[in-house]
């Protein structure tokens, strides 16, 4: 494999974190703060030319995670299949998120045959705002005018923990839950992947024709892109999570209209997004 | 959207856990014990015939997730877009692991624009079983010597946070990190994504032409398929994570001679597969 000075040298230290200002809420005091959040941005790798894949990543060590996806997926078998590597950018504008790879004379692929086997998980473009504008041509800012009380959210991972049958009993399984503005329960979902959990919940919600404009999703981890953009093709007003939020999330959430309540524990919470709908009491 | 009595009758309730055997690791005692270990397998999507996606997800509420996922994911705008929704077996003799969505009349859908924006993220088959065998094509069961001290491995969980500058800031990252034997700290990389920080932390090892064959790979987080489909690939003997493993984690494990030793923490472990490599002392 050939990773030359000059492709070392544009992989540039990049921050893994970012600030934002989110809204802090402590019991009756709420506070405009600077919070350090993870960086989340699609990385596209380039096969011969051909873009074979984007992952969602957080910057930094791009040529390595190149490499180990190459081969850990089975785009190469070796790591001498690789004749060049680098990370570039699509267009001069850009910040550096793609990665070629030029394969070892002789070496051939099947393009087709790897594509079969790659899951689905949605994603797309070339920066974070490229997946913002995709996005939007699916999905439309979501129109609610659901509030909701900062009590009712506090109680709401108490509801979750207690509708969780399997994960006490495992500690490995992601759950999704739906609520109404009043806090009840409609539907809990756990599944050993983050976005399966929210799919079940939203296609329960469709299988019973139950309207999701205003609802509350609560996710028991992170809330990073998929999430965000999950909830808003199906239109759902307010995303909270028990965990932290990524810097697309934010934007995502930011862009089409969703309350976005991070860290909500211990009876408090962030709120980066759209903070107005939920109230003091 | 039809959901036939028959479609739902077809979902039989199927146990989000299963009982595997693991040794449990307890400072001078171990014991083999049945432990509640969430089950992984694939589910493959078809729409109008053709395979569109496999994801990996916990059996259960399988016509729920392939509408939510059908929405969210764009392959269709509304749920009144599916007209049929089946779940099915690929054989008579397979789990139910696939599902079969019929559009309704009028509804198309471009099935290679909508290839082109699904993110890689490598697993396939139609039960755990044909996943290993699919593996089995590109990965051979690791052929390694190595043995660790069990005081060594109950280490490892401090000196990866120590070695984690970004996650105390935001809670929000993932780790993995690449030890020796006497517990050196080789690679740690973070990143928003499970699977790209172990990628990260293989293409370090792979640019840097170091051998993984006598290494151990720890993970911040739980154990799925894909973590021991990438260390299988790789070549790593020896697999440890703070949190619980999934089924078919277990079995690609097993499968492929890897030690894999879940719920690291406190001094403690449980041990799913290849007990041997680690020493009592």
């Amino acid at each position: 494999m050939v990773a030359t000075p000059q492709n070392e040298a544009m992989e540039m230290p990049r921050e893994p974190l970012e600030s934002r200002t989110i809204v802090k809420v402590r019991e009756e005091r709420r506070s405009e703060a600077a919070d350090w959040v993870v960086v989340e941005e699609p990385l596209e790798i380039r096969v011969g030319g051909d873009a074979l894949a984007v992952i969602m990543r957080t910057p930094g060590h791009d040529i390595e995670l190149a490499v180990g996806f190459a081969l850990t997926e089975g785009i190469v078998r070796a790591a001498d299949e690789i004749g060049t590597i680098r990370l570039c950018a699509a267009r001069p504008e850009d910040e550096p998120n793609v990665v070629e790879i030029g394969l070892a004379p002789g070496v051939r692929f099947d393009r087709d045959e790897l594509r079969r086997s790659f899951v689905a998980s949605a994603a797309c473009g070339l920066c974070g705002k490229a997946s913002l504008l995709a996005l939007a041509t699916r999905a439309v800012p979501v129109d609610s005018s659901l509030t909701v009380t900062q009590r009712v959210l506090e109680e709401l991972p108490d509801r979750l923990r207690a509708a969780q049958v399997t994960f006490g009993r495992t500690g490995a399984l992601h759950a999704a839950a739906i609520f109404l503005r009043d806090g009840t329960l409609k539907i809990c979902r756990e599944d050993v992947g983050r976005h399966n959990a929210v799919d079940k919940a939203i296609g329960c919600a469709l299988l019973n024709r139950e309207p999701l404009r205003d609802t509350i999703l609560l996710v028991s981890g992170r809330t990073s892109f998929e999430i965000l953009q999950k909830a808003a093709v199906a239109g759902i007003p307010v995303v909270c999570a028990i965990s932290g939020p990524t810097t697309l999330a934010i934007e995502t959430a930011r862009a089409f209209d969703i309350t976005l309540v991070n860290f909500l524990r211990d009876r408090a919470m962030n709120i980066a997004s759209r903070p107005e709908r939920v109230l003091a009491s």
